[in-house]
């Protein structure tokens, strides 16, 4: 089975090219994939698939050429991460399958329209946040507020005044459960002038990650928040490097390296 | 530049093959290699060179065809690996590269013995442990004592009462610096009837690891010390897998299995 390694600001997945959908990829297999002892290590696996020849979002097929079928580390279904299309999309570009700079990527979670900048970063339409208000998260004995904001996954942005990098995150941070039943992910983030932030992100079932597209841009969402703006353009430092989103009235960007850095053949099987 | 990537008992290693000793490894680009989230990630990498085209060990050339240039994942340079050349040599044998199923292999730790067993596990002579007396190690507020054995490297393997799978051994465990003015490896194990351990390891400069050639060997020499022996064949359970243990009057030997997952190409650079 072939495969590609690559990441973006250090979210890193695993390409399975299958353009004719002919590879039976099951969780077993995926979670074997990402073992990052016993197989070759991996947030996640992006299987690369043609639009028409995908029963499950065949409907796009008029679109988008090409379907992220984009599966966790433990081999669960997922409908889309934000780095992984953007890595995807490196894979498409290098690989010649795509030529043109704009294009749209069809995925579990609806297409995603995606444009290769001149310098070579990635950018995703994101879609629209919605903004529910406010909660707490708790992190050692500190409280914090933070903003709700929904990415089609739901996030709570809290800008703080303690130094991020100084935060314990390696226990899960405490936050309301009568508001978010499903768990949530939490950003804490210190603003840094009026267009950038540094962020850390504590992602639901899988601890602090280096880097959290969605959660990007709920940070700026909430950034822009707190000084009375809906729109702009925010730079994002995350652990793994450094994303920008743009906020317009009515979707958002999310802007970033990707990068390949293998290829080859695989020899795990079920 | 191309790259294999193996395990044995989860200890993980990026191969590359260089037979003609073409490649200028260096530190840096060791360490992005096995960086797991920017690069393939490994616990070290197994550059395969010919021995009469390495400077340093060009005297064992008569005794061993091929070269273990071993480096830690952070670029340094190490003397021997018993997870690493059981890898190395089943690279060797499924490249073709040797045909034999005993060889030598040679290390900057000097020869090493190694043999293919007809079940495809491989077989390392990890030389004579030297038993050095007794030691404390401390966990938490529990103290264990064990035996100190320089296997090359220093160890001290403790049997304790409490079961090793509760252990916390998040942080590093104490032990008498005047013992081991450089630091020290050391295992916590449960002896089970009179041939088998259940072992974890705490690795001076990693942490917790899943497996440990030279600990795995201390941990034998230890369990047979409990029971007045110093020959016999130990099965040693760590996190990773199974290892076999086999002590004689003379030298130990390490078994286990030893796989290789993936091959490809790397397109990292310094």
């Amino acid at each position: 089975m072939r495969f590609l390694k690559g990441h973006g600001t250090e979210n890193d997945f695993v390409i399975l090219p299958d353009p004719d959908g002919e590879l039976d990829v099951s969780a077993s297999l995926v979670a074997k994939i990402c073992d990052r002892r016993t197989g070759i290590g991996a947030d996640g696996v992006l299987r690369v698939a043609r639009t028409k020849q995908s029963h499950e979002v065949a409907e796009q097929a008029s679109a988008a050429e090409w379907f992220m079928d984009y599966r966790n580390a433990d081999g669960s279904v997922a409908e889309m991460c934000g780095n992984g299309v953007r890595v995807f999309v490196r894979y498409l570009i290098d690989a010649g399958l795509v030529q043109q700079p704009e294009l749209a990527v069809a995925t579990r979670g609806g297409l995603r329209k995606v444009r290769v900048e001149p310098d070579g970063d990635i950018t995703v339409d994101m879609g629209r946040p919605v903004i529910h208000g406010e909660s707490v998260a708790t992190v050692g004995s500190h409280e914090y507020t933070g903003l709700y904001v929904d990415m089609g996954n739901p996030h709570l942005a809290c800008a703080i005044g303690d130094p991020v990098v100084q935060l314990d995150l390696t226990h899960q941070p405490g936050f309301d459960t009568g508001v978010f039943p499903g768990g949530v992910n939490i950003e804490l983030f210190n603003p840094v002038g009026t267009s950038r932030a540094v962020m850390r992100v504590f992602e639901r079932g899988s601890g602090e990650t280096r880097s959290c597209g969605t959660g990007a841009v709920a940070t700026a969402v909430a950034a822009a928040n707190l000084s009375g703006d809906s729109t702009g353009t925010w730079t994002i430092e995350v652990v793994g490097g450094t994303l920008t989103v743009t906020l317009d009235e009515d979707t958002s960007y999310l802007s970033g390296p990707a990068v390949i850095v293998a290829s080859g053949e695989l020899m795990l099987s079920d």
